[in-house]
């Protein structure tokens, strides 16, 4: 008979394999750093994972994540509410963020317009970012979506969803490489983007 | 001011950098997994952790990770006692195992000796391996160490360690792996595969 690794540990492997990019090989080598790792660091990362998604919600406002609601920045009334950045996901939020141009508030889509992926419209928080809008407080909206089809496809969406009803829309420059990723571009980069925003 | 990530999802992104091989924007990346997939499989990778650690442990007898104790190799009856094949790690025990060729005993020593890290035999399962000879039922022992520095002066140290005691030691053999092209492998590989040359 052939024996191979106890049931606990092949669970665990399986469950890292579930990761996105984590192979079998590579959740192997993690599952027994897990098990050769301290108590405290094991512990800490099983506890974050629990913590950091009872904890964590998408603020009712804005749809960014957040622990509280609403979130810290819709709640910051040192920031301009006459300008609102649409952004994909909360982790283009927090890199537009560490940018320390934008002064105004945000958007988060949770997505873009993929017909190829069913994604549409109504499976954005288009429909929240309306309501927002219909309070009249918001002069121009930048959209910051990522610079390839998809986000492409929801900026045009967007300018013409929104110019009929008056608003000012803008998209961020290309400087950034296209087909790239909004997460991956250095702050530099996408300060400038920022900065040389055109109206669509 | 400029926000940063909630304070829970910076700290899953900190405990996800402390495992190996994943850096700060590999950690983003699954951290923001971890909060979008399903509450199933998030809380099924904590608990996975958690249980592998409580009921994982290291046998009495070969060191191997084991739910119980002592495993289920060490217990099997069909095996033969006088093979006793020394490996570095668990994992290595089974790889082993995955060839379905031998059918004797293991010893884990969880480690090679190393003088640059500090690890002597008395950092390794040296000791209970002697235990384990002393009973006097080991004919041979196949060290099956790394083919690296540490794992050749560990063979090396076993060696003369356990020939005085008049038992069999021997080596897993050095050559080329099989399906590989003998262009691309390294000299010394090549001259082991030389000098281990067998009658055909």
């Amino acid at each position: 008979m052939v024996y191979y690794y106890p049931q606990s540990l092949t669970n665990l492997i399986e469950e890292l394999t579930k990761l996105p990019g984590i192979g079998p090989k590579t959740a192997q080598r993690l599952a027994f750093h897990l098990l050769n790792t301290t108590e405290k660091d094991a512990v800490g990362l099983a506890r974050a994972i629990m913590t950091a998604r009872q904890k964590t919600r998408h603020c009712s406002v804005c749809a960014n994540l957040t622990e509280d609601d609403p979130c810290p920045i819709c709640r910051d009334a040192n920031r301009d509410p006459g300008l609102l950045c649409v952004v994909e996901q909360p982790r283009d939020l927090f890199a537009m963020e560490k940018t320390r141009e934008f002064k105004g508030k945000y958007h988060v889509l949770h997505g873009a317009i993929s017909p190829m992926d069913g994604v549409g419209p109504e499976q954005l928080t288009v429909n929240t970012l309306l309501s927002r809008l219909q309070e009249g407080r918001v002069k121009e909206v930048i959209v910051a979506t990522n610079p390839n089809v998809e986000g492409e496809a929801t900026a045009l969406y967007l300018s013409r969803l929104l110019k009929p009803k008056g608003i000012k829309v803008t998209r961020i420059a290309h400087g950034l490489p296209v087909g790239g990723d909004l997460e991956y571009v250095d702050e530099i980069t996408l300060a400038k983007a920022y900065e040389g925003r055109r109206e669509i």
